[in-house]
């Protein structure tokens, strides 16, 4: 561990040093091992997280193209943020000087990857390819869930560092004792910045591990959240069948082991709410057992739905009976009902049970519905079913939902993160340790960078992309004005 | 405490669902209500802190600019950071949905200002006014040492509130004996996020207390460095006298209170360096005495320079002997020398003395030098002496300190810090507590926001910012290319 962090930190000054070409060929050239056919990588991931083959043959496309979209942001340029105030030698009372700004890198990354995507929230996942796109040496830790998935995708890594000429030590990665080795990774003098994705439990200790330092340094933990669903009445009128569809397949996709996984369900009072719950619970009580990654988080989840079920308000109102070939991982998916006052009452209700469960909350009124809203923590995503009528009866309700959520979906499911320059995935407290950041899209890219300004700073000794004629050509920000000009 | 935190929270729905050009209108009129000549802001100034009145005329006139630079920002608008990836429904395997990303503001925010700027880093100071752009309320903790300038400030802010119509509770200023209440606010459900300007031990404190909260929040603390000046051979030859002349002049403007204060000097190998470090000696000692904010700090220059001076291989080879109207204030300035292997040992040497002193460092080989850049922490501005020559025999020293400062100055003194697009007042741990956040410029705005991803959300129900039409004319990355175009 000690060796990977000080190679990461031999390799900085020499990786930051690079110009975005090369970057950019590193990041292709490891999308292009990560899809290539014949790596076993496939094979692996469903041999050691029980994932079927077509989900990882998609999360394997998803990984090798966000790698790619990375080196596209690299070539595009623009990404640096560039500010150029350009001198005022005139100026009264005192000259202004030249001030030309843009983003560089941070420093070496630590990577805690993900037991529910062993491809794209793994060794090579977002956080990787955008810590090595911004110009950060990364050191994971990988999964103890996936190993074997973790030590190809790593070779993959390194085999395209070699073929592209990186320096050594611009990527390592680790195996070990979760928590130990962690903790020393994240208290590592060479370590600058952390990117996890996991369990609230794992990022808060993370977190607070990187603050106690002396020298505290930045956790980009993503913990996931209950991801409430609101339905508003007239969409349960007119759309009802359509939306407990769509839920009971986006809460038991995957085993219901998604960060988006759509946990809390809001229903407006309606007279057609009873019954739409009760359609929700039969569709989820028909729905087959779903293999989780690990026998543990399958007694997690058996042990966290009968906690919340033993809440006096709250009723077990479906249970799947399905079985599969294993029981020690199979998870049968639920459906919770309680009321508006329990919701109130029980901050249990409100967070995440990990699994392929959702607690529907039966409002009794228009009030109730944006308490409810109110009263809701930090999560990844929240979600509003409703026609043009609903939105202008509840015209309060998009807007608190977007001070509670980093995405907010209208008639859709929260499940399905795009990969896109518009994604957020992060959102307040307790979904992640920084609302600012986001784990996918382009922009996750800004959390492992940081502004330079360089204050009369001859043109030689500039970086091409705050030199006169903008050899890069990106755009700038010139006095103010945004342009893609030379000075 | 409580009622200013809870009346910030009150006020933040509405106030942050306020379009832009009502909160510009707030900051102009802030400005013109600091500017005007008889709101007795610089007198009070004068009384509590023995600035000199040029000094706060041009810290007024720049504080007014400052709210007035926000206020045309919000007017332009682009600073949002609009995003949208258009919907492609035919996309095989699955559709994809609409998505449109912007930065919303992140809630209640508490102001700690600073001592030695009573305008420009206090009440009414950059931390607020970006603050207030963002669409955050605001909670100032006052400055005791300058409680009547503060109380100034906020009856200014609190008068254009109710002028231009602002939400009760959106600003409010407390008092109170320093860190019990601030540990208070701090630690308030209420608040969202932390702007501090001050000592390293005054901003640790907070960031130490808002990370072990049960919901830890974003500080933002600026606490000073020692801002390292490197004088390289060639410059030292060539400009020796001129360069001696500016570091003494500005190591002791407004009695080195500032933040960006050259407090560390190194000195490259030279037959030049020996005259040059007892030239500045001599200006140092020929300096005035300078009138400090308060007998405290005063207290803690003598203490802290003493200290250093009684490290064995520190020569303390000037002290200014000239005496101030009022000895409990006034501080003399001053120059230590130490060497090379001293300053790698020692790690004091590499700290900040807050006040008119400056440590030299004599090198003594090119290695020397660049091992001294390579030691440093984390600092606002680190400067460098040097004709192209230099530059050309120092290649690796820019990059290095641009790993390790927020600003690299070239021929020019660390102090004046623009309020521009392309300032970066920041840098890594120690400087400040987030190496991503500036606290002067308009990209301090940037810490009082996060981005909201709306997915699908009808065009009626978006923001302004994000309808297909651009109303307010911004530029958007519109499917990865950045446009000021309708869809």
């Amino acid at each position: 561990m000690d060796a990977a962090a000080r190679a990461a930190e031999a390799a900085f000054e020499a990786f930051a040093a690079l110009p975005p070409a090369p970057r950019a060929a590193f990041l292709r050239s490891i999308a292009d091992r990560l899809a290539s056919r014949d790596n076993g990588l496939v094979e692996r991931a469903g041999a050691e997280t029980a994932l079927p083959r077509p989900r990882l043959e998609s999360e394997r496309a998803r990984t090798a193209n966000q790698a790619r979209l990375f080196a596209d942001l690299l070539d595009e340029g623009s990404w640096v943020d560039a500010r150029i105030d350009r001198a005022q030698p005139d100026r009264q009372p005192s000259p202004r000087p030249d001030l030309r700004r843009m983003l560089v890198p941070l420093g070496s990354v630590a990577v805690f990857g993900a037991s529910n995507f062993p491809l794209a929230f793994s060794v090579a996942g977002g956080d990787t390819v955008s810590a090595l796109a911004a110009g950060c040496p990364v050191v994971v830790k990988a999964h103890p869930a996936h190993p074997g998935t973790s030590e190809l995708a790593a070779r993959a890594i390194l085999q395209a560092a070699r073929e592209t000429g990186m320096p050594d030590g611009v990527f390592s990665m680790i195996h070990g004792p979760s928590p130990a080795v962690g903790f020393r990774l994240v208290t590592h003098p060479a370590i600058r910045t952390v990117a996890f994705t996991g369990s609230f439990r794992g990022g808060k200790a993370l977190f607070d591990a990187a603050a106690r330092r002396d020298d505290p340094i930045p956790v980009f933990a993503e913990m996931g959240s209950a991801n409430p669903v609101f339905v508003l009445p007239d969409a349960l009128a007119t759309r009802g069948e359509e939306i407990a569809k769509a839920l009971a397949a986006s809460v038991t996709l995957g085993a219901g082991q998604f960060c988006t996984n759509p946990g809390l369900l809001l229903v407006a009072p309606s007279d057609a709410a009873a019954a739409f719950v009760a359609r929700l619970g039969a569709l989820l009580a028909e729905a087959p057992a779903g293999t989780m990654v690990h026998a543990g988080i399958k007694a997690a989840y058996d042990a966290q739905l009968a906690a919340v079920a033993a809440i006096p308000e709250v009723a077990l109102a479906a249970r799947s009976p399905a079985r599969g070939p294993n029981a020690a991982t199979e998870a049968q998916p639920a459906l919770l009902v309680t009321d508006g006052p329990a919701f109130a009452a029980q901050k249990r209700l409100g967070e995440e049970i990990y699994g392929p469960v959702t607690v529907a909350v039966r409002c009794s009124s228009r009030q109730d519905v944006l308490a409810a809203a109110r009263r809701l923590e930090g999560h990844l995503t929240a979600t509003v079913h409703a026609t043009g009528r609903d939105l202008a009866s509840f015209p309060d309700l998009l807007p608190i939902l977007a001070r509670k959520a980093g995405r907010v979906v209208v008639n859709g499911v929260p499940t399905g993160v795009e990969v896109a320059h518009a994604m957020h995935h992060g959102g307040p407290w307790p979904a992640t340790t920084d609302p600012r950041a986001t784990s996918v899209g382009t922009a996750a890219i800004l959390r492992f960078a940081r502004p330079v300004c360089f204050q009369d700073v001859p043109e030689g000794a500039l970086p091409e992309e705050l030199r006169d004629a903008n050899p890069r050509g990106i755009f700038r920000l010139v006095d103010g004005r945004l342009t893609k000009d030379a000075l």
